[in-house]
C-alpha cells in the first residue's frame, strides 16, 4: 500500500496517511475538521489552510486577481461554516519565473481586497519560485464555541445557506464549453470565478447550529461528512437546486440532481439545526443578510437519502474531484 | 516595469510588490517583518508562514522526514527570533501524482516531529496535486510582547546564538559536490539536511533584545535589515565562522568571510543587546542551553563594516540566493 503513488492514492487517501502519521493530537476538534482549534493558554486559537493550484483549481478564464479572491475566500469559507470570525491571514505564493510581476500584484490585492470584505487583513507571507502557480492561505481567529461536524441529532432540520449547481454547471461551461443561456452566464460563472464565503451566515448560526461544513466538495459529500462525525443519517427532502443550474441541465442533457449533489466548489454552509432553534436561527440568517434554506432532516438510520419524484434514492458519498488532478 | 516576469523580479521584488499592493495594514508590525502580529480582541496574534519548495529549498540528499523537519522549522525559527512560542501549526501540501504515499506519510512525520520537538502540534493541513512538492507551513501564537527589527541603538551589542558558515560549506559539499573532511563531513551536513530552530534561546532573549531577525538569509543580510529597520550601522568585530566551516573554505580556495557572511539557511538568530542588559541576556541564553557570542556594536553612521585584519571591509546587503531558481 506504501508502495502506491500520490495519484493513486487521492487526496483523501492522502489525508488519511496523514492524520496516521500525527496521531492523536490534543486538541478539541481532531485533524480532517475544517478548521484545528487549540488551547494557547486559556484562549481558544482557531486555525485554518487551504491551498490553491493552478493547474487544479484555476479554469483558464480565471483572471489573477480572481485567483488571490478565491484563495482567501475558500479559507473564510470553513471559518464559517465553524462560526469563526477571521481575525487575520498570510499567504505563501509558488510563482512560475513565467508569471508576469504585474499579475502577481493583481494576485495579491485579489487578496488583500476579498480578506478586507470579511473584516480582516493578509499581514504576512512569503514568496517563492515554483514550477507552477500555487497560494496557500492560513487564516487564524479567536472563538470561544466551534461549530463541529459531529453535533448532528436525530430530528435536527439540515439547512443550506443557498441553492445548488451554479458552480458545478459554471465549471463545464468554462472547461467544456457546454452552452448556457446568455441571461444565466454570469449566474453560472460568477460562483466560480468570484465565490462568495457565507460568512456573516455563518456567524448568526453559531449560536444555533449543532453541526455544521461548507459545501466546497459538494452538497453530497458535506452531508456524508456530517453524517459520519454525528453518527446520524439524513433524508434530503428538497434538493435545492438553482433555477439556472436545472435550465443548464435540461439543455445539456444532464442529471439536475447531479449537478446540485455532486458538483463542487460551491461554498454555501450545510448546517443541522435543533427544531425548536429553527425560527431563531432562520431570522438570525435573514438579519445578517441571508437565507436559511430547510432541505431535510436528520435520521436515526444512518443513511443519507433524497426524495425525488416522491420516492428514496441512496445519495452517494461522491465529492466533487479537482479538474484537472 | 510590471511586464516583468517574476524570475526577472526576483523574490525580493516580488516581495516589494506584494507590500505596495496591499498597502498598509494596521497591525504592530508591518509585512516584510519576520511574523505577523495583529490585535485579535485585546490579544496578541502571532502569524508565520513560509514556504518550502522541492527545486529550490530541498537538496536532493534530502529525505522526507526531513522535508517536514525542514519546513517546520524555519518557521519556527522566526517565531524565535521574534520571542513567540508556536502555539500550533498547520501545513499545506502540494504533492506530485508521482510521490510516493509511503514519502509522503514520513514528511508529515517529520513536520509533526519537528513541531514536537519545539512544544507544539500540526493541528491541521490540506493536501493538493502539484507539478511539484511544497510544503506551506503556518504557524500561530499569541504573544505580550514581540522583539522586531526596528529597536537597535547605536551602542548596543549585537550578538549570534551560533557560529556561521557550516550550512553554507554543507550545500557546496551536497550540491557541488566539494570535498569535506571527513571527521567534519556530519558538521557541514547536519544543519542542511536537519536544522534545528533555536526556540528556547529566542523566548530566553526576549525580555532583554532590542531588535532581532533570523539569520535564514545569510549574516550579511540579516545585519543590513536590522540596520534599515532600527536607522543604524553595524561594526561587526569579530565574524563568528565556525572552525569546521574555516577548514572547509581552507581546503576548497574559497574565503571563509563569504562563507559565513553570505551563506544562507542558517537558522542562528542575530540579536541587538543594550550593554546594560547583556550580562543578564547571555545568562539567560546559557540557562536555556545555549550559548550569546557577542560579535559587534550597533552604530551612528549607518554602514555595516565588517574587522577583517584590523582593517574595516564593506559588508554588502546581499543574501543567500536559493539554489535552483
Amino acid at each position: 500500500m506504501l508502495a502506491m503513488l500520490a495519484s493513486e492514492a487521492g487526496e483523501r487517501k492522502l489525508i488519511e496517511a496523514a492524520v496516521e502519521a500525527i496521531g492523536r493530537i490534543s486538541a478539541p476538534l481532531q485533524i480532517g475538521d475544517d478548521v484545528a482549534v487549540v488551547d494557547a493558554g486559556g484562549i481558544g486559537l482557531v486555525l485554518k489552510t487551504d491551498m490553491l493550484v493552478a493547474s487544479t483549481d484555476v479554469p483558464p478564464q480565471m483572471a489573477p486577481w480572481q485567483v488571490g479572491w478565491k484563495a482567501v475566500v475558500m479559507n473564510v469559507s470553513d471559518m464559517a461554516a465553524k462560526g469563526v470570525k477571521p481575525a487575520a491571514g498570510v499567504l505563501a505564493i509558488g510563482v512560475p519565473g513565467d508569471y508576469r510581476l504585474e499579475d502577481f500584484k493583481l494576485l495579491i490585492k485579489g487578496a488583500s481586497d476579498a480578506a478586507r470584505e470579511y473584516g480582516f487583513e493578509i499581514v504576512g507571507g512569503d514568496t517563492n519560485a515554483c514550477r507552477e502557480l500555487v497560494v496557500a492561505v492560513a487564516l487564524a481567529g479567536v472563538a470561544k464555541r466551534i461549530v463541529p461536524r459531529s453535533g448532528a441529532k436525530p430530528g435536527d432540520i439540515l439547512a443550506t445557506t443557498g441553492y445548488f449547481g451554479l458552480a458545478s454547471a459554471g465549471l463545464k461551461h468554462l472547461l467544456e464549453g457546454l452552452p448556457a443561456r446568455p441571461g444565466d452566464r454570469e449566474a453560472l460563472v460568477k460562483p466560480v470565478l468570484e465565490p462568495k464565503a457565507r460568512l456573516r451566515e455563518g456567524l448568526a448560526l453559531a449560536p444555533y447550529a449543532s453541526a455544521s461544513i461548507d459545501s466546497s466538495d459538494g452538497l453530497a459529500w458535506s452531508v456524508h461528512e456530517l453524517a459520519k462525525a454525528s453518527g446520524v443519517g439524513f433524508r434530503i427532502e428538497h434538493i435545492p437546486i438553482a433555477p439556472e443550474a436545472a435550465s443548464f441541465a435540461e439543455d445539456n442533457s444532464l442529471s439536475p440532481l447531479d449537478l446540485a449533489l455532486y458538483g463542487g466548489e460551491e461554498y454555501e454552509l450545510v448546517v443541522t439545526i435543533p427544531p425548536e432553534s429553527w425560527s431563531a436561527a432562520a431570522k438570525a440568517v435573514e438579519e445578517a443578510g441571508g437565507r436559511l434554506i430547510r432541505v431535510g432532516v436528520a435520521t436515526r438510520e444512518k443513511h443519507v437519502v433524497a426524495v425525488v419524484d416522491g420516492r428514496e434514492v441512496e445519495v452517494e458519498p461522491r465529492g466533487y474531484e479537482h479538474f484537472l488532478t
